[in-house]
């Protein structure tokens, strides 16, 4: 028996279809992340008739420079993590559409999903994997240096600057927690934070305050990150005085929070106050047919290998429900 | 910035060092298949100290033939994936045991975890990944025959049947899996199965019907397998008319089903009727400091990257239960 279908597979040969509005699908999935690539797989080899609705293919992940802690890739970059989850989609063809806003969901016994441009498409099943979006800083330098210094996972990327001088913007949790990675590998640590102290939980700010090589800069925001091929300093301007100081780092990590994609389904299913999609254990949202799957639900931890176990969890239970409805 | 730190490694790198009796471990995780595994490499790159206890590397995977279904290799073999799995984790050094059996756990504030060679570990927390094992008919000469004739996985052990009549006890996913596979190598294949009819899939069932070699013995079970020094013959009693059957066959492939590798913590943690480890979405089990991830828990779905995702999830809660005490 030879199970191997995929040599020699490339991106020319890729194969889909584009979305058929006068049809009813088994499961239309929204996001093209880790979670909404997985359900895909799971979707297809179930085979029920998916539909795959992508505003930009890989989500987070494409925008990650190294991957250490997705199994099966001691390193990987995440654009080559993307390809290859994007091939294992599409070597088996799918109905498909990429770059299209979606304007609304209608959530009656068919799901109807209304894109921008005007078409609609139906589904018995939808899951929902829109992921967060990083909350920027907006300032010069952010964009230019992403993946070359500028980095907002400290769990993922934290590794990558040991012995190295590190800023981190933000002192709620995800500051402060990003700060006490970095502290274990990096030189040093230059929180820079906005209010006069530190909003953290206190037992994760009195762990930090056990670390020699961290120092907290209150009262203050970046206001332009600077190198030449990489990151090498970052200006800090005093919100009081107005004096802007530079400060020599390789890396800058932006921890002011990430900002769930739930805007399409508000209203329409239950959110938590952070505005994530409340998912029981098997990704069922509060509506009967819709799931949801990935950072964009109230799961804790915002991480690869997590959200791919999601929509493959999400998947499965949206096969189920097509296939006993 | 060259951030590829994973280039050129190969298994006599493999780095680690064995489990410590005089120290206690932040965590320490029971387990080396995909939750296990995963669960080591986030408590490791979380910088918490990390003891890792396995009985063979790989679990379920280390036994199936092909993966079409873990995200980021269109085709895999089980060895393979499990190889890069163990990479991954060693690629680090960490403490770690192969092997020796758990006779019990102590669940106070430090766990104890104690070997049956006497030794006992400490932790601050543990993760529970001990996976499922196959289900035994429990009839004579089962045990005494086991790899004389007596098997368990198809996928590994059906190029030793070839030529020769085989019976395959089972008639679910796993037992026609399995008859699949024997019927392309053996000489005849007979399926007993309790119930009336086959309850796999339909289109295993019909891939399986395709097979001349098949037989299906419905509403039967197996009563003795016999033989001197390997299996000669398997005894099969209909349920009901009472009357039994001698079956000539060399071989035997018990395909009835999984259970929990949770003896260990019965009566420790709370477990559902299937005797699966009780969980919550962030892998808490009913007592604090103790997690546990993938196949041995209730999570529903047994999947590779099922059992990542929750490997990761475990590790997370874990680092962060113990870095908040």
């Amino acid at each position: 028996m030879d199970f191997n279908l995929s040599a020699g597979m490339f991106d020319s040969e890729l194969n889909f279809n584009p979305l058929v509005s006068d049809k009813t699908y088994d499961v239309m999935i929204l996001g093209g992340g880790p979670a909404g690539l997985t359900a895909a797989v799971y979707c297809i080899r179930k085979g029920v008739s998916t539909g795959l609705i992508v505003k930009e293919i890989g989500g987070q992940v494409a925008l990650t420079a190294g991957v250490e802690n997705y199994m099966g890739y001691r390193y990987i970059n995440g654009v080559e993590l993307v390809q290859k989850f994007k091939e294992q989609v599409f070597q088996f063809g799918i109905d498909y559409d990429e770059g299209t806003a979606v304007q609304s969901i209608d959530a009656g016994d068919i799901k109807k999903v209304h894109f921008e441009d005007g078409r609609v498409f139906s589904a018995k099943a939808l899951i929902i994997a829109t992921g967060k979006s990083w909350r920027k800083l907006g300032v010069p330098g952010e964009e230019e240096f992403r993946g070359r210094g500028v980095a907002y996972c400290s769990t993922c990327d934290a590794p990558f600057f040991s012995g190295k001088n590190v800023v981190v913007v933000g002192g709620g949790n995800s500051g402060v927690e990003a700060a006490i990675d970095l502290a274990r590998v990096a030189e040093g640590v230059t929180m820079v934070q906005f209010l006069e102290k530190l909003t953290g939980d206190t037992i994760l700010i009195d762990k930090l305050s056990a670390f020699k090589n961290v120092r907290v800069i209150y009262e203050s925001e970046v206001t332009s990150i600077d190198g030449r091929d990489s990151v090498e300093s970052v200006s800090v301007k005093n919100r009081k005085t107005g004096v802007v100081d530079q400060i020599a780092a390789q890396g800058i990590f932006v921890e002011i929070g990430l900002i769930p994609n739930s805007g399409i389904v508000k209203g329409l299913l239950q959110l938590n106050q952070a505005g994530e999609i409340m998912v029981d254990c098997s990704c069922r949202t509060s509506v009967p047919g819709i799931f949801a799957a990935g950072d964009v639900t109230d799961v804790p931890f915002k991480q690869i290998i997590v959200a791919g176990g999601e929509g493959a969890k999400a998947a499965l239970t949206a096969c189920n429900y097509v296939l006993n409805r």
